[in-house]
């Protein structure tokens, strides 16, 4: 019996858990649906999804679990992923609810706007420039945060790092955002790609 | 020596740590900043925030804290408002990251869009078509959670109810939802308002 995964290849949050998980060295089963699949209509359909997303986790006993960034807390509880100082920990949570109520709505939207056929009518010029504006002023901040700290909480990587890693990655090139006004950002993607074990958002367990 | 709280008098997210302050009998002293004023303008231009909102906590050593559900996380350790069970704390997490990806910005955002005449010319009646739909299903979920339990995650209450009260308990009068479909989120926000050392949104502290 193993924990197992239901994940969408290409989505940021899905590739949190999958990175984390290989980080730690954590042995799991992957199910993988893509978005716009009839494999992930069928599973939206049989309300396999708790709160109708993916990525969940599904433990030993059946218990599925949503939400990537609580996944991620839960992978890492007792190990040093998570902060045991409580002031650390409480930073290390606030970066990951900024990260699903701001960075994400913004980063990650104005990606799938330009990515997903199916939100063409969405991406008008208007709606594109304000994201970007909005997306840079986002960045800053985490650039101004990391200039000088080499993690986003604590002196040594958490689930923080692990959780705004996923979509600030591919913000140049998926979100077309200028990350070269963002050095300590690219330094801190550096360290992160430098770890062992690992994995890119496109190396998916078989 | 106290916890120093900077927050929005007229706020959800600022409300959830007056709620659970009072629900937990700490005492602290508060600082209200309300919404388009002089006063938070200067707080901001002063860079008070680390992230550029509030609510913030200041603990007795000058360090803030930023972000809602975060500050509830870090009250609540070590106390049974944080669920000791790895399992249960994990849903009470989700449940908290849905709340800042998924419910603020659909029933927090319409309310604010017919409050705030600074956010009128966004008020279209295809946005707020829009956003009551996606909010009646957002509360929908939440009232099919609550059919057979009584509270979001364990069998007590957590922060993760603290933090789904704040926007739920205004979305029929701010929001304009029709909560009269959802009868089981009606008795959830009974049983919290019947809590001893309950206060209501607007009771403010000196």
């Amino acid at each position: 019996m193993t924990l197992k995964l239901y994940s969408m290849p290409s989505s940021g949050n899905s590739y949190k858990v999958r990175l984390l998980l290989a980080l730690m060295e954590t042995p799991y089963q992957h199910i993988g649906l893509e978005y716009e699949t009839e494999a992930i209509a069928q599973a939206h359909a049989d309300a396999v999804f708790p709160l109708g997303k993916m990525p969940v986790l599904e433990l030993e006993d059946g218990t599925r679990l949503p939400e990537s960034n609580a996944i991620l807390c839960y992978l890492a509880d007792r190990s040093e992923w998570l902060p045991r100082d409580p002031v650390t920990r409480a930073q290390a949570l606030g970066w990951m609810f900024w990260e699903q109520n701001q960075h994400e709505g913004v980063i990650a939207v104005r990606a799938a706007l330009l990515k997903y056929a199916s939100r063409a009518h969405l991406a008008t010029p208007e709606r594109l420039a304000e994201l970007l504006d909005r997306g840079h002023e986002l960045l800053a901040l985490m650039n101004s945060h990391l200039e000088d700290r080499k993690w986003m909480a604590g002196d040594r990587i958490s689930v923080a790092d692990i959780s705004l890693y996923a979509y600030t990655h591919t913000a140049g090139t998926y979100g077309g955002f200028d990350m070269s006004q963002f050095p300590a950002i690219d330094e801190w993607l550096g360290r992160i790609r430098g770890l062992p074990g690992y994995v890119e958002l496109d190396d998916i367990p078989a």
